[in-house]
């Protein structure tokens, strides 16, 4: 199996390329750039010296990538750019897997009020937002087109799911506070992003607009049987990967702790990706950077009766290209961890 | 005037000695600690090499403090241990800024309940809790022993305060989540503050329980004419200080963002410390590092209809040692900002 | 007194505005900036809020800044761009102190090796690199232009040159390994100072041909009675600020470190801005950030035969603009340490 | 093949037990710890959750680890701790690879100045120092007992020893100054290590004296024909993992940088986990973190006539876990990059 990349010279891209150059059942034969056009991965990308088995940039151009033998695509773009290249890929007979929101949320309308003009609506319908421990597994003969979710999104959605599903959990006063670190932001060449800026600072950003949260309520509204609006606060802090959310959600009538726990053994016993933690464990960012994993646990306080359920992931891996990678190894029928662990 | 601290070797003491030996008006004469005894200021806290005025290290005698000309003594000592110092301090007429837990919460039953049995029960009826934006002035005449307020307190109780007073936010589903800066372990040595250990990441703890909660409820409820109860959920960033903290609470019904600007600006519009930052702008701690300030703004979300309010402070600043410089100017009659800014 | 800064956005414009806001003697009437014209300082500089007397950045205009009443202005701009200040403003009358390198370089061919073409080479004779703790004191007498000295020079050149000029080291294979936090590439926004790309990264840059050596060459060569040529290997440490300097120095014929403390004792016995520590101790750049000092020790290793000497200070402080203040205030006559402990 | 590692709680246990169990070729059936015995694997390493294969750890007992069927055993222990096993295992036909450096040195003089009593003298003629780029690969059939190299030396010996070889660099007057990460102290939980004290802090240690200075003096005299005496300036810089090291060395009579490229490319044209940068290009630790390579470049300078090389290496991987793996991999006639890409 043949596999591309599609704008690997940002952090989700340069991950992906070397997730995928180690991947023992597909071989990476195409890595584009616009900016990067020529030059030797190594040189782009130098944490892999010695490993990128001679293979240079070639040009983003829809038209050439269609017409080379490759098996899946991934896109590793802006909003925007991704359709305008999905909409040539796909009709093209390629799978794609998308690691921008152009194909996350189904609804055109909410798409546009949080990101502006749809490049290609008419793939919606042959697409589908795929986070494999929540969408159910007939998507892989379904769709022509896989949206990787976002890094908030996971951190949120693998938690909150089985819980809204069960009705353990109330579907209101749902307060959700992430903390990310600073490559979620991309490879983006701003003072803000400055090493001087950034360390040692710690702060809210983007408040009650922040684009996931489109993606987060259409979601929570598809797998849990209701809608349930969200207050999401997302911030920054001075590390390079990692988002740890702490999710305060009042507890059903009745609900206890264990039930907590048992919506979440039924719903992730058998994955291999989430790992439960006992209440009174909190997650830390540190254990789960440079895994595919999403560590979790809850605690319930008696006093305010909130369950109080804690997360954290790779921003970069579980939250974007390892995820990316888990999607095309259900997709392609392998197994779902082959290199990723 | 003369004064002194007590346990002057952990990082808050360090800072107040630091504000001491700056501050115009007052002569820090005394400096004890039990580990240090006869060194050197600067060869405990190098960064003060050539700027201790020969100043050495005593020991932390309770009796021999007494016994000093000492016109307000400062205690940087562990809950316990502290009330053991004021037990023999107040009665000896000193004025008492006491940085630990021991004096901050007035209700004997709820301190127990928190720390475990208190060291000096017959001093509460002396003892206030002050936090000077919010405590009414009168303290000054009142009392003999102050307590300055935690870290996080000081961050929820400034931008909240004001709000439940003026009615303009809901008492219940107060949700606050806070991000603290390592040194809020204060000089801990274990394995868990190790740099290894927290450098690039970042975790919840203390969730449900946390010792904070008790001062913040008392003072709420002492304060704002009613209680509120509190979803507070720390956390640690690989920083060494500063305390983000993010408050979602729901607006009172009829209550707009304007409402919460304004009972801001009538509590602080004439405070030297509170600065209140327009809507859409989020305090980041990197900006109040190093000084006494508390940063805040506030937003509003039509879909959730809450409020989200966002503070900063330097947690061993404001949130410790320049707070407590603050109570001790105000107790003494200087302008409240000196040796401050 | 009235002073004002010219550039004003940058790193050490931005100390150099706290400094001097702070300073109980002379009164910061200008502050400019091309690229914030009519913005308030504290929106550009967040950690000023309420402190910044209402000042607003006026335009960077040369002309207009000969004509307001200034005692003495300060240039933080980029080199060429502060002599083309400078040959309007020293002509006009004004004590001028430059941080860029227009005027350290007495030989005005070594400078254009280094930087190119001279803006203002005319200057030169009026002008003079100042090291307060090195410069001959006759200076505040017969200059109009004080060049403040390079960040890496200062942590070189202090504790260098007593040991050349006692005859106590080598004039031959002196070797300078220095460490500075990412603030010494000023506030540059490009990809290389991304928080991402520095956090968790430490590398050599500038081998051979870094600009500094210039200037360290000539003032050895100026106090010390004879040259010396240095290899200077500079590097990133993923800080803010600071440098920690190593020089590495075969020990003269005979020397001693006895021998090499009494030079320094000699030479900064008296000095407000040099601790020496003693041999087996080692300068931390933590303990120095914030403040003027630069903090030295040395240690005589037997096998080698070398000195091995080490130094610490504030890249931005006793490596720009504290420096630049404490020249203010020997040139007008202050005690040395106003405005800066 | 069965491998163990003894004493797998510290951070270079912890990275081999990850390497070993994601290796193809070997199966980890046991990992010992006196701190942690009965603990499963991912309580005491957290990043394995999930993957731990059920292992738990059992006792660091010699007789009981010679008594198991284990083809190799690894040793992450302090030095002494490791003879003490050593002296046991090798009786008993286990092949082991001790990471200390009690069997690094083979002068058992020069072990004891800078470590004190060695625990097994004895053993010392059956050990080598396998640093596998440099030592002949007749090693694999000759010993029983592997030292797997230090830290520093790593980074020292490996760009230095061809140059000494050939030639094209002077034996005196060298000059190494190191950056290491904070790991590279251990898990010691000792204040000096606490996240206050180190971030945003670089300093100088161990000058003079420090006990990687034994084993790099010795490889070079043994392996470039001639002593060499070193002047070894290590630091601590603010991160976890890596080390920068450079190298000043005056280039040999009529030696040229041609030559120091030349001799590189001969002695590691082929190495797998060596990368020669090119001159003008610095290697950056970020980039060789989470790999087994050393990446390295060299500059030469006219003015002073020296070389100035430059490498950097992941301090826990190429500097100690990933480059045991690599002797095992050699020893037991794997492919040598087995397990480390």
């Amino acid at each position: 199996m043949n596999v591309g990349v599609v704008g690997a010279s940002g952090y989700s891209g340069e991950l992906l390329v070397k997730l995928l150059l180690g991947h023992p059942r597909v071989k990476l034969t195409t890595v584009t750039s616009r900016s990067q056009v020529g030059k030797a991965l190594a040189q782009v990308i130098p944490s892999l010296r010695g490993l990128d088995r001679g293979l240079t940039f070639t040009d983003s151009d829809p038209a050439a990538i269609a017409g080379r033998e490759l098996d899946v695509v991934f896109l590793a773009l802006p909003h925007g750019a991704a359709a305008d290249f999905a909409k040539v890929l796909v009709p093209a007979g390629k799978r794609v897997i998308d690691l921008s929101a152009d194909f996350r949320i189904a609804d055109l309308a909410t798409y546009e009020r949080y990101y502006g003009k749809h490049h290609a609506p008419e793939l919606l319908s042959q697409a589908r937002f795929v986070l494999p421990e929540i969408t159910p597994p007939a998507w892989k003969n379904e769709v022509k087109l896989v949206a990787a979710p976002g890094c908030y999104p996971t951190s949120v959605l693998v938690p909150l799911v089985p819980l809204l599903k069960a009705g353990v959990v109330s579907r209101e006063h749902i307060v959700v506070n992430s903390l990310s670190g600073v490559s979620g932001a991309g490879r983006k060449v701003d003072e803000m992003y400055l090493y001087v800026e950034r360390a040692e600072s710690a702060k809210a950003y983007g408040l009650v607009k922040h684009r996931h949260l489109a993606e987060i309520e259409e979601q929570l509204a598809l797998h849990t049987g209701g809608s349930a609006v969200i207050q999401f606060n997302p911030h920054l802090a001075p590390m390079r990967r990692g988002i740890a959310t702490t999710i305060t959600v009042p507890a059903a009538t009745g609900a206890t702790l264990d039930g907590v726990y048992a919506a979440w053994r039924e719903a992730y016993g058998a994955s291999s990706f989430v790992q439960i933690l006992p209440t009174g464990e909190t997650p830390d960012t540190a254990y789960v950077v440079g895994t595919n994993r999403v560590d979790m646990s809850a605690v319930y306080d008696p006093r305010t009766r909130n369950f109080v359920i804690t997360s954290a992931e790779d921003n970069l891996f579980k939250g974007a290209s390892g995820q990316a990678v888990q999607i095309m190894n259900l997709w392609l029928g392998f197994p779902e961890t082959t290199g990723l662990v």
